[in-house]
């Protein structure tokens, strides 16, 4: 169940700017400040004047700034740390401004385009003695913690496979079909959902992989792969995982464990809005749950800001969002040589639990300004 | 529906040898025979005298026949066709042996265990002139051939992906755990059932296919692996199709394909004991359809006995059993090379349909003589 935290004032509140306001940002982030009772939303960063105008209304937020002004917003005394949810190529370079100012940063899931750039902003965080967290809800989620739990307490038996479809119908013109180096692609927009999912399922990281990408020819499909079917394996009793995601295809999230014992499906699995539902047969006895929808954005900003009041490490980390990225490339890689291919060895010790468990009634889907959904 | 055709006394009912009386052929092949009217088992082959003792008094056969004795049982002017139940390195051996003595071949699937012996098996049944069937039962299956009419007719638009699991725990000593050369691995006894799925669902043969193989280091595991994942690309507006399958995990057999509309999850399968599940999503509405057991395999015999009574081609024909038989080799390859394989150009007319349902009752599990189920 989840612990219902009391909303108590805390002594100070961690100020936000909120930097890039498309979609994500206006039907998630912006209203995740309601129920984050440490998070103030103090500054929002665009360059597109009626965001501005509009949001900051909404909002009532005064400070507003073009990315002309980023160094202005970053060193106005008015932010303690920034929300990144800008295109993908430029999580790094906002990220590392923030950093440089002082300020702290919430980064937007993939953390960025290449391991370099990843471990660049590790980097530059630890120098500049700020927080750094990835913005990866489900690890505050109760379905997919407790996905977690149960493979990890044994209770399905030694899990021997993990397999996933990630799916949606990604309009034309949308940022997600964006050429790989802006970090547009399946991959980096909801491939990792799947690989982040496995990774902590498991416990582990993969040691060997390997991607076909598929393309179904049309126009929306001329800058990125419309499909990306991959194979993950992984060491110890050599465990298997696979997962397709697509931008052709009509929506589905969904993932399935197999043990030696039972199974456990997810489906849907990694949605935000919706209910998610779990599966689980042991011994050939199943139980289902569904979980209602919830605000899974307000949690990564209340757990961000007990780290930066409490001076915490975050989970998840800078490590984690390079733990994704490292796993994104090395498929991209498979994919363009059609070479199996194996990765460097690579631990995490910090893994997500029930423990960093948060919950908040959903927010309603805010009027949009100048935005869209990305997908039919 | 499933039509239900009359069982009327036909003029003449093919007499058929069941050679091999291991799991299957107790527990399916030789119960289905009352349900298959034109169809009539006359002998019994195998090397276990009990076995055919016991299993010829319960199923009043008289003639019973040791390997030794099959030159004798083919000519004995007896049986007009053979069901061959062997391990699957005999299929070729004992399927040409029949051809030769004029006797028609019903063969379990897969066919052989390399594509030259499923040539050779279809080259000599045409030069002896007797019918050569491959028995995939799931071609007369109606939850399986609603599945192909439904993906055929375009109601999930376009096809975009095929997703499979199957898994179950083999015991130790199983003759699914033999090396590979006799036929062994996940990939012969129930990858093919992913391989043929996908293949008669989007109407179309793969070009170029991956596989990782995983072994958790059993005993059971020595000679061969525990489990295989695989992708397969297929041609036109390129499809993508992943699949795992496991002899050391819990009993999963769901497939799930996903068009540009909607989506259809076959979750059981591609079992015969059970019920099968249908769950269709068009447009956001779901539609679930459950199939309650029946007899798999009288309409194999049913079929087969047709075509040798009306002069008329098998479906599924050797071609059939080919055609799966050179994509488990090509995964295998590599599995074993760590690369991507690609297909010589194949193609096939022939596609199961709904026209070839069959429907008939339910068996009861007969108790089984010297012989044990598969798996836990």
């Amino acid at each position: 169940m989840a612990r219902s935290r009391k909303a108590t004032q805390p002594e100070r509140r961690v100020r936000y700017a909120v930097v890039g306001l498309g979609h994500i940002a206006q039907v998630a982030v912006l209203p995740a400040f309601s129920h984050a009772e440490n998070s103030v939303l103090s500054a929002l960063v665009s360059d597109d004047s009626e965001k501005l105008e509009k949001l900051g209304r909404k909002y009532k937020v005064k400070a507003r700034f073009s990315y002309d002004q980023y160094e202005d917003c970053l060193r106005s005394g008015a932010v303690d740390a920034v929300y990144i949810a800008l295109p993908n190529h430029l999580h790094r370079e906002y990220s590392e401004r923030a950093a440089r100012a002082g300020v702290h940063i919430l980064c937007e899931k993939p953390m960025a385009v290449t391991e370099e750039d990843c471990l660049s902003m590790i980097r530059v965080a630890e120098e500049n003695q700020v927080k750094l967290m990835v913005a990866y809800r489900l690890h505050f989620e109760e379905a997919n913690l407790k996905a977690i739990d149960i493979v990890q307490s044994g209770r399905l038996g030694d899990p021997r496979l993990f397999d996933s479809i990630f799916t949606m119908t990604v309009k034309p013109g949308d940022i997600r079909l964006n050429p790989r180096e802006l970090g547009g692609g399946t991959l980096y927009d909801i491939g990792i959902y799947c690989i982040n999912a496995v990774r902590n399922l498991f416990g582990a990281e993969p040691m060997e992989v390997v991607a076909f990408s598929a393309n179904n020819g049309d126009q929306r499909f001329l800058q990125c792969e419309e499909t990306t079917s991959a194979i993950l394996r992984f060491p110890g009793r050599e465990r298997l995982a696979s997962f397709t995601c697509s931008f052709g295809a009509t929506d589905v999230s969904s993932y399935r464990v197999v043990g030696t014992r039972g199974e456990l499906v997810m489906d849907p699995a990694y949605e935000y809005a919706g209910e998610l539902k779990q599966r689980v047969t042991v011994d050939g006895r199943t139980r289902t749950r569904t979980f209602s929808p919830r605000d899974q954005f307000a949690p990564e900003l209340i757990s961000f800001s007990d780290c930066i009041l409490r001076g915490a490490a975050p989970e998840p980390s800078g490590w984690e969002g390079l733990a994704d990225v490292r796993v994104i490339r090395a498929l991209y890689r498979s994919a363009d040589t059609g070479q199996p291919v194996t990765l460097a060895p690579f631990s995490k010790d910090d893994r997500p639990s029930l423990e960093q468990e948060l919950s908040r009634p959903p927010v309603r889907e805010p009027a949009l300004v100048n935005t869209e959904a990305p997908s039919e």
